[in-house]
């Protein structure tokens, strides 16, 4: 079965509880956002610090060590600021998890109350490597943004920026991404926030992609992505056609 | 983490097992080859059929029922032959599986003598469906093509074709179809043929994405496409960027 015949077999349950047909393009404005970077020492999180800082957002790079995140935040110019985690996650409206898959939930944990009613964005990827290549782990709670919302449940937890290439992130010769961000929750609202934020980086489009429970699927196609990277020798990205 | 940095993580093993690095692009000859299409009465397997066919390739309609199989292959026209499921993959040298995941082991353990030594393409995505819309079902074998490897040690079974909408697929007024096939597998002169396959659809694709052992992602990606097209109203296929 496809994609549409699937879609066709829904139940009457489900159509109502589809979302009212108003333009999905018609996003809010994210300008006046301060966007955190958990994990923004890191290759992915200094990528995404860079692109959303170039694109005018405020941005507060976050790290375990204040040293660590200020330096960074320093090599980024731009405006971009470092603090500890702690201090990025309360200085901002909007906080990207991008920590190793090996730290995410000690992470999260230290963070409970600094997290309560941000909007939490998680794009880790939990994967593992042996001598065929990559391949997906599943987390107990179904995946690392589910694992996220039961670890936070006070905060707004969706999931995206999973596929991006970090070298096509940081390089200042690459003016355009050419790919979609795949954004997943459960409440359109925040949604719409991440996808408005994706789409200020020049080539990104933001596309809502389903429910939070369907995360997993996304983080785990990175390991797809590795092995198209190997094959073709590329930065591969995803784009959704007929849209 | 992202793609290319887990890539640059990879131990040397890993590095080693590489594919050696002729041109991914440089595909067979797949024209002479038979192409069979178990559950070709329904809406996916009826599509593919009618593209491959359209294509120039020799295609088989397989259904439980002959009748059913020979109306088919007479509603499509182009050469198609309709046969009962046992013959078709007899006379095949390509076997597509395009069944309801429910009928998905039923229908391959009742062909393995008939499917030794094929070339079997698996197609299904185990997918549920509650008043919240669609979401995957992991098999115990870890996906639907890992299913069929258990099912047919003696078959050659490789994975692709779970993105494509049955709608497009279907219509004759849809000249080209703007979408990437990623083709999973253990083999790579296995894939190469489906690559190949899928690359005489005009629009299409074919990609090596990676060993069979990372379907599961690929065939639940299938959810997220029916969350894609609710919103946006549209039949959404994938494209890799950067390729």
């Amino acid at each position: 079965m496809t994609s549409d015949a699937q879609a066709a077999g829904q139940t009457q349950a489900a159509k109502k509880a589809a979302a009212p047909a108003r333009d999905p393009w018609d996003l809010p404005d994210v300008s006046g956002l301060t966007v955190g970077v958990l994990g923004g020492t890191g290759d992915q999180g200094r990528g995404l610090a860079y692109r959303l800082a170039k694109a005018g957002q405020r941005v507060i790079v976050g790290s375990r060590s204040t040293e660590r995140a200020e330096a960074a935040a320093a090599g980024l110019g731009l405006g971009v600021e470092g603090m500890d985690n702690a201090a990025c996650a309360r200085a901002s409206d909007v906080v990207i998890v991008a920590v190793p898959w090996e730290g995410h939930a000690r992470t999260l944990q230290g963070l409970t109350a600094e997290l309560a009613g941000k909007l939490v964005v998680d794009c880790v990827n939990p994967l593992a490597f042996d001598k065929r290549g990559a391949y997906a782990v599943r987390p107990e709670e179904g995946s690392a943004a589910q694992q996220a919302a039961a670890l936070l449940p006070d905060a707004r937890v969706t999931a995206a920026f999973h596929h991006l290439s970090a070298v096509l992130l940081q390089d200042p010769a690459v003016e355009e991404i050419d790919t979609d961000v795949m954004v997943l929750g459960d409440s359109r609202a925040d949604c719409e926030i991440v996808q408005a934020l994706a789409a200020r980086i020049p080539g990104m489009r933001g596309v809502f992609a389903g429910r939070l429970r369907t995360a997993h699927q996304v983080e785990s196609l990175v390991a797809n992505l590795i092995a198209v990277n190997r094959r073709y020798k590329a930065h591969a990205g995803i784009r959704l056609t007929d849209i």
